[in-house]
């Protein structure tokens, strides 16, 4: 019989990790109704690594209310994992400041806030410690809102305290951190990040990925230098150059705030591939499909199927891309890490209907490949 | 080393058969460069017919002056094949009366003289053997343009000669076979249709044929009308009812007439492959690639890629259908006929691109289908 490790990043803005695999294993099972089908679905921090988690390492789906990017209430999901040292939290930025719920406020007003409260909620319950997902945010608060969520307070001139979002801290003179939550002293905190940026300059957050979360291009530079004046106090504190760590720059200075109370940065896929199995499972496997919602040139470095591929390469076990798209440019950058680069298209079609129709695409493609598998063995053995 | 057996169908409106079947090889060795490509474009009878024949069979290409469907002068091309048997003519009616060049006349002044013209022609070569591509044709006039320009007199009530078109045989009263080439009697032609339809009623050539070649469906009824009258008169000649033979209706009657003139009707793309010498190619063979620019639920039903399939199958070879697209609909007709069935679109496109684009697209699937095969040997020889 065979066994087949379905491990797929979500296709964003059309399917989650757990609902590719889900389509994946329909196909498999239409060719090879045997087949022992092993789900992992993946993430790599960002958005959808909460669900991927819940659903490759199991635990359950807990929710608080928290302050979202706008200040207002927000019932925020995240997720109690229960491993062999005890109680851990799986938070992810983008269920508290993510792109889509951040909208209702300009990039200048938004605050990391409610994730600290997350963080204070879960401490709360016992729990020290903490997995924190941080792609897919829409924050550019150096973490500050964080910080001050855990009762870091950052004044101006005049003492009087700040709000903790990039607006406030254009008058921000001081940070004290006496108030900081103890309990943190007891925690560990893992990041899970796909950047290594640091927090300012020219490859720091606002720099880089301020655009896309609408900082204007004549804004960048004072956003950075807000950010730098929190870093210099902040370091200062610390007594080390926290800022300038790989990751510090991730969501918005949020990799900052968390390093800055001891947190650890890690390739999110590698944490997510740790928490569900990933290699217990492609031990004695003898396929692997991972894919995401459109493969390039980048899909190799801190992506999910980069990632799949290295630990089934290491296992020995055959791994093969399927994705929403592939980005025929950058098929020779891809081609090297993958048996076998596919999409899910079955002709000329538009975006929204490969969207829309994700499913049953999938599970179509699948079941082809799944077809070319059983009569190729003979071809490839003469050689 | 493997052996692979490229057998496409032309991608209408894309790439000819051997465009395709090069494409496919240049990504074949982009993975297996020592790969042993053996190349048999195929077509079915219809338009690049001739140009697969050429490439499959060698052969040389000739051309000829005759009259295209409205009447102008038209330099055609046909095949001259060196046959065991003496040489032979390959001619495609798509050369003569195809879709496009027809567009110049509307259906009811089209017709097929120039096919009549093009046989003459390579009678006085001295040719007597004729494979005769009879798809993609514009034409509705039953093939009396055929007989007419090889000396069958189509006369009025008052025995005045009428043009051979579905408007001319308005006026048809009588049919003389007398001046019929006498050369025809030592001619052997062969047929390459993919249609059965007879010539006349509701599966006949104007009813099910006609719309699309330009037949209005208020003309349908009498331009049915005129080729049984034509019919009754020939098969009354013949002494038999020629006009009921399957394939008949194939080409707006072409099929007729040179039925009338002792042609044999086969499956194109099964004379093809014979030509092609596919059996040979299949034998000791690793791998089958086929396709054609859109697959769908007739697709095993005389076109090339079901052709193909079955005769792979027969060869014990697998059979792997690359398509421009696939139609998703049709999947669990066409699963059951092919190893994995796929398209060529990397992710969502648009029709144009993929068809501007379908080289280098074939190129990088087949790359990624080798890719694949190339590992999933130690998959399935474990089963």
């Amino acid at each position: 019989m065979r066994a087949v490790v379905l491990a797929p990043d979500s296709f964003k803005g059309s399917l989650s990790a757990p609902e590719v695999a889900e389509a994946l294993a329909r196909g498999l099972r239409r060719v090879w109704p045997g087949v022992q089908v092993r789900s992992r679905p993946m993430a790599d921090g960002g958005e959808g690594t909460l669900e991927a988690v819940l659903a490759a390492a199991g635990g359950e789906r807990r929710s608080c209310q928290v302050s979202d990017a706008a200040g207002r209430p927000l019932e925020a999901a995240w997720g109690l994992l229960h491993q062999p040292d005890g109680p851990a939290a799986v938070l992810e930025a983008a269920q508290v400041v993510g792109l889509t719920l951040a909208q209702a406020a300009p990039v200048a007003e938004r605050s990391t806030r409610g994730l600290g409260e997350q963080v204070r909620h879960c401490l709360d319950q016992g729990i020290r410690r903490f997995l924190i997902g941080l792609g897919g945010s829409a924050s550019n608060d150096g973490g500050s809102g964080v910080l001050a969520a855990l009762g870091v307070r950052l004044t101006d001139a005049d003492g009087r305290e700040l709000t903790a979002t990039p607006a406030g801290l254009a008058e921000l003179a001081q940070v004290d951190f006496t108030g900081l939550d103890p309990r943190l002293a007891e925690a560990r905190i893992t990041l899970l990040a796909d950047v290594r940026n640091p927090l300012c300059g020219a490859s720091g957050a606002t720099a880089v990925f301020g655009p896309q979360k609408g900082v204007m291009p004549d804004q960048v530079t004072e956003f950075d230098a807000r950010l730098r004046r929190l870093a210099d106090l902040c370091d200062a504190w610390r007594g080390e150059p926290v800022s300038q760590r790989p990751g510090a720059g991730a969501a918005g200075g949020l990799g900052y705030a968390f390093q800055l109370l001891g947190a650890e940065s890690r390739a999110g896929a590698e944490v997510v591939a740790e928490l569900a199995g990933l290699d217990d499972a492609l031990h004695g496997a003898d396929w692997v499909i991972t894919g995401e919602g459109r493969s390039d040139g980048q899909t190799p470095f801190g992506k999910v199927p980069g990632m799949v591929a290295r630990h089934a390469r290491r296992a020995g076990v055959p791994v093969t891309l399927l994705s929403g798209a592939v980005a025929e440019a950058d098929l020779a950058a891809l081609e090297g890490e993958f048996d076998g680069c596919f999409a899910i298209a079955p002709g000329p079609l538009d975006a929204a209907e490969c969207i829309a129709r994700a499913a049953p695409l999938l599970a179509d493609r699948m079941a082809q490949l799944a077809r070319l598998a059983d009569v190729l063995g003979k071809t490839s053995t003469k050689e």
